[in-house]
Order: structure tokens, then sequence, then C-alpha cells
């Protein structure tokens, strides 16, 4: 088995091969939330592309368990319950509920391997239980960061980097790619949260108030939790 | 003015804003055999994408002064004057001469920006030339790594590396991803070599039988040279 990852997510025909898993990541915020959500008992998360898409499906559900999130712009849409900061996802507000959730690049990169058979939902909060499920599979991993509108992340290659890293000890390949992810988490490990507020997106989220995401969302290995997407639901299988 | 390198080479709308210049590097080996070619005077390199384009208009060039180059799988093409390799664009093979180039990777990433105001071709060899080119210039660079097929290629994004390292010596800003490229430039510099031999592509071409070819396309600062591709040809100015 060989680990791949893809530095920017610009699918390209033939990408989505058979006996692959792909592994989606967006560390600032969208993956990170949906983990904290589902570890907070939310019984499922759907992503959508756009608001538009997230306020007509809520609509179609019922209220009382139909919970809407996410951001545009980084912020909170006007009308959702919630915005994309996984500290709001806490049991108080997410238990028993479902959540609708579009975001700038997380929800979409999730729609981009929809019709993929194994997709997993990753962040570095749960990277080594996303690990062992990719080594209980007889596939190869493809890593997939969410990047920032088509652009490079630092963040999600970064966190790729470690999952890479923790896939080479379980005996994986890696290819060229993946091999430059894992240098990039080496050199960023020791301080994964001045990787976060040093980084593009971090400086962003520090200028719209959400200073204190980042060292929540750099947090490595506090979720066993490992959510799956799978018809066009993440859930905990 | 800010530095960026597209880590994988597959170009979205929008991507070739003014103002810009561009920078392609095939280290493994077409950039390193232009350079080469010009710097052993050779009056133009034509880059072209297909074997057929390069039988084609080889037919219409006067034979006495027009050479054709490259390779199809790594190799030679059958009736090409010269292979890929930058050891055979000796002097006393090119000087004087124009040749039509056509390789997997580097002739297709210069049509990519072919109808770009600037485009320099670079490689390890005149990696400083270059940087003193684009410091003259009123210009964000884009360092543009030709990949393997579309693939990440580690061998270009560390020579980017190399090229972000020196800009932002000579004051670039740079983004995130030039920021990752220099990283994983440090972590190579001091065996460019090592890095050759054990990259995919470089692995591949040791296969071929050019494993002398690895050594020659990884020397540092070794060529003066800044090749210019502009309306199809590329020259020295």
């Amino acid at each position: 088995m060989r680990a791949d990852i893809q530095f920017i997510h610009r699918p390209s025909p033939g990408w989505k091969a058979d006996g692959k898993v792909f592994v989606v990541i967006d560390v600032l915020r969208a993956t990170t939330t949906i983990i904290e959500a589902l570890s907070h008992g939310c019984t499922e998360v759907i992503p959508v592309v756009t608001v538009d898409e997230a306020f007509s499906l809520a609509k179609r559900l019922p209220r009382r368990d139909t919970l809407v999130g996410g951001e545009e712009g980084g912020l909170k849409v006007k009308g959702f319950d919630l915005g994309n900061s996984p500290r709001e996802y806490t049991r108080d507000f997410v238990s028993g509920k479902r959540v609708i959730l579009t975001t700038t690049n997380g929800t979409k990169a999730l729609h981009s391997v929809a019709d993929c058979e194994h997709v997993f939902v990753a962040s570095f909060t749960n990277a080594h239980g996303v690990v062992q499920r990719c080594s209980n599979l007889n596939a190869d991993p493809v890593i997939v960061p969410a990047g920032m509108k088509g652009r490079f992340s630092l963040e999600d290659v970064v966190c790729g980097g470690m999952l890479i890293d923790l896939l080479e000890k379980e005996g994986f390949a890696v290819t060229d790619g993946a091999r430059a992810s894992r240098i990039l988490y080496k050199a960023f490990a020791r301080n994964l949260v001045e990787m976060a507020r040093t980084c593009e997106h971090g400086r962003e989220l520090i200028r719209l108030g959400f200073e204190e995401d980042l060292a929540f969302c750099v947090q490595t290995n506090v979720s066993s939790c490992v959510p799956v997407f799978k018809k066009g639901s993440v859930t905990l299988d």
C-alpha cells in the first residue's frame, strides 16, 4: 500500500481510481468542526456546497433536530444556528442533532470525493484514529487537503504530513509528495500553534476574531472519532 | 513584490494575471537542457508539445541549422538528432544551431505560459541568474514546476524552493506555498545529488541509464544564462 497527498486539491481525470481511501483535511476549520460535532453526540453532519443549499435542505428536514452551521468569508451566516468554530459545537448544542454544514473549502473538498467508496474526515485532533482505520483497509490512502479557494494551504498539508508520518510507521510506502509533506510536518511539529498563527489562513482568522480557534484546531490525538463520509452524510459509521 | 509557487502545475482560471513573471522549472531534464544548449551557442530552442509537431516543424525549417531533440518515455525519439540529456548539448553539436525540443513535462509547462509577457527558464544551474533577473522586474514571481504528468515532482519543487530562498534574501515577500518549498529546499540543500537519486523521477532515469545526468542537473550556480521564452522561442534575449 502506498500513501499519497494532493498538494493542491484540483481534481484531474482519473484521480479517483478504485482501491483508494480518501482522507479530507480542512484543519481551519471545517473538518476539525465536524470531528468536534460528532464527538459531542451530533447524529450526522450533512456537508453542502452553498449557503442556499443549506437553507433549502434545512426547510425539508424537521426543524426540531436540525441545525444549520458554517461560514461565508469566515463568518457565521445570518440565519444560521452556528458558525464554523469547533468551539461552538458543544454537547449542549449538538447532541442528538443533525448539522447541515457549508464552508468555503472543506465541504467543497468533501463533495469532490462524494462518490468514492471510502472517505474519512481528518484533522490534527483525530489523526491517530484515522491512520488506524486506514491500516485496516486494503487501500492506498490519498490525503486531500481542502486548500484555500484552490490555493495551497500550509496547515492542511502539514496535517497531511502528520498522517503520512504515522502511515509510514504502520508500514505504508509513500510517494514523493507524501515524503515532502512529512518533511513539512516535521519542520512545524514542535510548534503547531505558531504554524497556525503565522500561516495565511490563520492570520485571516485572527483578523476575524477567531484566534482561540487556532490552538484548538492543532491539538493532536485528542479525539478517537473517525468520521466517515458516505451517501452525502458524515457519521461515525 | 510577493513570490509564489505552484506545487502542482494544473493551471486554473485567472492564474495568469498581469504583473507576474513565470519561472518554469524542469530540473530532470528539459530546463537544464535548454540552459545548457543556449550556454553552448545554440541560437534558440523552440519547445513543442508533441513528437509529431517536432518533425513537422523541422521540415519547414532549414535542415542545415536545425536540430531536433527531446524524449518520449525518457528516451531519445527515433529520427531525432538529440535526446533530452543536457550532456549531449555540447558546443560541438549545438553552436550556431536552432533546437526544436519536445519532452514529456517541460515543454508542456512552457506552453502553458506561452502567452505570458515574462517567462524565464530555470534550473539549479542558473538559479542565481534567474533571481537577479526577477529582482529587476516590477512583477510577482510565480514558480512553475513542470511536475510529472500532472503529479508532484520533488526535484522541481526543491529547485523552486532554492529560488524562493534567494528571492527572500532579495527582499521578496512569500506565500505559504513558497515558504513550504523553501523548507523542502533547506531539507535537501546539503545533498541535492542524493535527493535527485532517490526521487521518483531520478529513480526512473537511473533505470533508463541516465544516472550521470542526475549530478549534472543539480549543480548550482554554474551558468549565468537566463533563457527567456517569448513568441514560441527560448533565447538569451
